[in-house]
């Protein structure tokens, strides 16, 4: 448990047979198990050998929770505008969740209806971390980081079209973002957004003391 | 007067010689001169033939009003983040002005402060057709064209560093605005921003009948 | 109705039951709805609760129209060059007459074939606004706005092949577009030309009073 | 002090008289002051005023500290490979200082000798957080997350030639990075990487308690 | 005289002693001289040797005619739109003339006002061969070759600001040209076009037989 | 006939019943026609019409041949270095050949076996114009050019991976070509290098005459 | 045999016919074959006429080997860090084996787990060329050069998302290495990695004598 | 020594102070010493100590040599096509010799003058590794690969104008370079090139003996 987190399954391009020979020795060595880019008939192989095996299906991820991973302290808020950015954020939460760590998720807040943004401050500024995806010009990450004081990882998304270059547009946007304080992961990359969310609540010491 | 303005000068790589001989012919036509992308020597050798010449230093423009262009209606909102972009915002104000237009100036509202944003929002509404500036991400105009009903013409500056790539990041932002109804103009072209919010409120029936 | 205009769906990657029920929804709250990037599956759907749905199957859309939208002024002018770039033209023309627009349809007039262009000047004069949409080397809303006095919205398409590179030689023409009072939007975005050119004529007063 | 921390001056293109105006505004309400991209014009300017205003030459950075901003617990490690790279970490470690963070540099590990890097493991894990400044490849976040299990924030440098492409190459090769938990920041942004770095340590409860 | 021309330095970065020592040895050969991209000071070096040698001062070149090059029948067009464009344009026709070729320059002919190109029509016809330059949106040399039937060199110049991206946008636009017959030659290369040009004309039999 | 060549129908994207109807007027006003970027659909319907619609199935193009277009003078190379790029040097002989034009095809001459291209010199400046198609680095019309005297008009291709950007490294390269008199068209655009090729030996006299 | 090995098929686009026919004159010439790039389908149609032809299914290759090549000395190590880049791997090992290399491969060694890499220093330095293959940032290459003395032939894969680029992250990435002594092939291109290596180790003088 | 050669200084942007502070350490540790991208006043700094630093104006390096590195068996080709790559092949050049390689430099061959590179075949073959260096398009590396059987690396430089795009045009070219065998450093680094070189020869048996 080397860098604090269990190693994960990168799906896409394995054989159901490889996703199954590894998740068994990862399961083994680390009682969870979270394949990302992953499809059904890897879940169907799966589950042949685990049956609690779990299918999320918009966040096209597999997870196996034999022994849960210790809990984190804080919330990670996972927030995007539109239904179209949601697999990406599912992604993020899903491996949150694997994680250990409580999530609050907030959808359909955009830069071009502001007035939504600004009713949840409260319920944001109560996260610790906030992972924020958005295709298109990517500008909502901007807008979340000014209005509350928590880091705030932004995560472009390949959502849009033409001038959306694949999301290259949505990604420089949140790299020159004049709102301080946010960090950037590769297009549609919501497991290294809760990666990166998850090594900042391990920080925090449990409640109970330490 | 084939097009509804008047011809404009562009100063940049023209010797204060060729802007005088080339503004003498345009003031003789249409009474009014605008010189853009100017500088002081050019502004100096015009001054010698026309004492009224006045020179914009932010906007790095020139202008002679001899006798000024017809009013329009309406009032045109030139609006931008910070003091960097203001070259930008001044050329279009400029150019707005020598073309009979009235300007409302709104400077220093951005995404990452989204409240004096907001509490701008009677001010911009009242304008008939809105000129929004901004850098970096450029995620300005998005937020603009949320608030309000009006046209708004984004205007990508070429201000910031690394990866705005010369104003690239601020454009393809702006292309893809989730926001509808915005359209977008060159990098730093607030003369050309200003000429199509001229346009359109010359579509505008003078109060006094029609 | 903050915004002036009935919200729109975008149909790319939505369910037909999603369209439904997002349609139903806002049918109720504006009388109105236009589905762009829309598919005939999502009009099978939607007919079987609006027997009025209309599928444009070259524009991609989808309209029911309960209560029409209250009609603007002006005339919109919708301009292309050749048969590839119609699907485009057609989600501009689509959502001009949703949004109470009328609209008048010039096509086959080229940059190659100047003549043909010139013998439409006073059919462009009469409109309030033109939009042109134009791939390949997109320079015919350059030529458009030498030639009439009206504002002009450039729509790059993604027609073309090689170095078109998906519309990109077609955006880069028209911000860069030498006539004056050009604007742009996102390349292929058809709606987002006919927003901004509705938001133009809604600042028409009515003929019969104001 | 909605965001948590004192705003910021951006030195670049701006006159000594406006660092010294807009300075004496934000030392009013904050105590602290910090000019980044600033030159030793504007420092001679600010000292005039305030003789305690210190400038950090590779940093090409200004502060003045009338009234220290409070102390945050942890270390943030600040890294580097080369002497080139030096002023972007000094921007961030001057940064992290005036924000009242404990500093750890390490300079002169890189990937090419990755033996030094081993080397300082421990001292690298006994941070709470890292940023890690390389220009040309890019490559050392990589590899300082591999080693160790505390959030990793990348700044690209615009140090190389060629086909570094100011930047580019180091940017890309870190949004890639294969070793999670690594987020990004602009080319060159040392600011950004210690204002994100310092909303991290910003959540730690205070030793004495919480 | 193995490809029919004389051979040409390209002056930048050579010392006036370069030029001077490659100019002789050439001169011996061919009788005729061309540096492009040349400097004054190469040329008070060169007229100290070669009494006759011309500066061409816009087109950045220097000429010796010590035995003029065999004439070409026919004549080439040097078609350019605005002041801008003049260097290249220049460059194309010093190159043209010292080929043996004769030159028709048609200048201030563009796009946005196409009544002056259609008024040249005969002239343009009259030519065997047209070079268009053009930088911006680059749209003139398609307008051309929609005119007339003669083959069309377009050169792409680098003026522009923004998204001209240094003659990119020129160039995209010209190799996506929907007028068939235009070639396209690298971003300012007025010689290169002069060149194809001439070697088309060295095509046509002498009037007087064959 | 106003430009001196038939019409040409662009078949990508057109139904087989809009390919006829088209076909048909063309046929009717020039005897000749060229449908390019077709399909074997194209073809069926089209001989339903025209039984002697020719269908060259490696040049992806339809030809109708009623009344020949008449002949000029001269011959045109086409040459290419390997069996990938024979779809694009296809393209352009079947053009020069509706068009007129007597071809010489010369396949299998590479930069990396550069003997084998000067074994082809003789024939290769016994032509009027060359087109030489190639793609991955697009080195092989520098070489060309450095061997004859001929206009040499350059067709990158898409044929590569990798680096070669589908087309772009070979465009580039062209462009850049240090041999003078190579013009370049866009990426696999072999019917618009016979066009302009078509247009120069349009300006031979005929032989038994002029 | 010009250039000291046998010629090679790229068999992508190519007919199962045309790989046999140019396969049977190959393998008369040289005894050996390989085709990159090729599939099923030809590997099928190969063997009818050669029953010893060799799928190598990973490596999309095929090989037949009639008369051995002639064997080098030496050993060339072919590393890359996972499973997606073995495809590329393999593709330079049946390369090298073909050309009469011994090939020493380590596969799963990565930048993000450095200790692996360490451990296989002594069996990296025993080879006399290294063939690194890598994608996503691409930086494993940069580590194996600082760990050992020997030439590196860097391969940048295709493999990854988003910013990958299509490969083009890595290849820049290599291309900015700044361990010595790194030279890079195109993207995906193991076969020219492996013709490079080639050349190298049959440059060693064979062991029995010299 | 770990790596096989002495460690070299980057001098750009170092002081003379730093560059002699470095120098000392690595001439006693090495006995040679190499400063890249050097100046004069760094050759000023360095010659007060030792006064046999040499300085290599066109190489833009300096050497001092007090015990010269061991010598390599073979000989390394360096080639360039015209005098502006001569820089970056000297850069090559001088690394090679300090680094104990015999270095045969061949200047003014180039694509476009194919036959004087074939008249140096003998001399090319009778190298042991080649460095091309060539901007512009960058084609010379091919040719010469297609030539001879040695092992040859293409430094592409940032020679050029336009589309040449800082050297990107030869980078391209190269990558897709046809000939096998050729692999690529970084834009301008003939440096880099010269270190591969130097751990090739490093590989060949001492004449006398092994
Ligand atoms: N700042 C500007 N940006 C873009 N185009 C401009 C600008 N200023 C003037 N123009 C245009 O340039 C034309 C004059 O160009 P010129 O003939 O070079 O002076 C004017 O008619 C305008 O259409
Ligand atoms: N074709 C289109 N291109 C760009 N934006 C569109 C298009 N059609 C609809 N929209 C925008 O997308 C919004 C709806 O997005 P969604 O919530 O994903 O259905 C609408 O309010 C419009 O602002
Ligand atoms: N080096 C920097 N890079 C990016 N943003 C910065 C930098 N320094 C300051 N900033 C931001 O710029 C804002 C001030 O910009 P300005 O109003 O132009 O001085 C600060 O509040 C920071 O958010
Ligand atoms: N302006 C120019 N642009 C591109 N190539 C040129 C230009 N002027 C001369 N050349 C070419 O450069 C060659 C001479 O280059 P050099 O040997 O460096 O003087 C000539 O033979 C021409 O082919
Ligand atoms: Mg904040
Ligand atoms: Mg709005
Ligand atoms: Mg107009
Ligand atoms: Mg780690
Ligand atoms: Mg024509
Ligand atoms: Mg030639
Ligand atoms: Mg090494
Ligand atoms: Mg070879």
């Amino acid at each position: 448990r080397r860098c604090g987190f269990p190693e994960v399954i990168f799906g896409a391009g394995k054989t159901p047979e490889e996703v199954v020979a590894i998740g068994k020795v990862l399961l083994e060595k680390n009682g969870v198990l979270l394949v990302t880019r992953a499809n059904e008939e890897q879940h169907r192989a799966l589950s042949a050998s685990f049956p609690t095996a779990k299918w999320h299906a918009r966040a096209r991820s597999l997870t196996v929770e034999l022994e849960p991973w210790p809990k984190s302290e804080g919330v990670v808020g996972v927030i995007c505008a539109g239904t179209s950015d949601l697999p990406v954020a599912d992604e993020a939460a899903v491996t949150l969740e694997i994680f250990g760590n409580k999530v609050d998720r907030i959808t359909d807040v955009g830069v071009a209806g502001v007035h939504r943004l600004i009713a949840a401050r409260d319920r944001l500024e109560a996260c610790s971390v906030l992972i924020v995806a958005a295709g298109m010009e990517g500008a909502l990450p901007s807008a979340v980081a000014g209005l509350v004081s928590k880091p705030v990882i932004a995560v472009p998304t390949s959502v849009g079209y033409g001038a959306s270059f694949g999301g290259l547009a949505a990604l420089l946007g949140m790299l020159n973002s004049c709102g301080s304080g946010v960090t950037v992961v590769n297009i549609d990359n919501g497991f290294g957004a809760a990666y990166a969310a998850a090594q900042i609540t391990r920080l925090l010491p449990a409640k109970g003391g330490s």
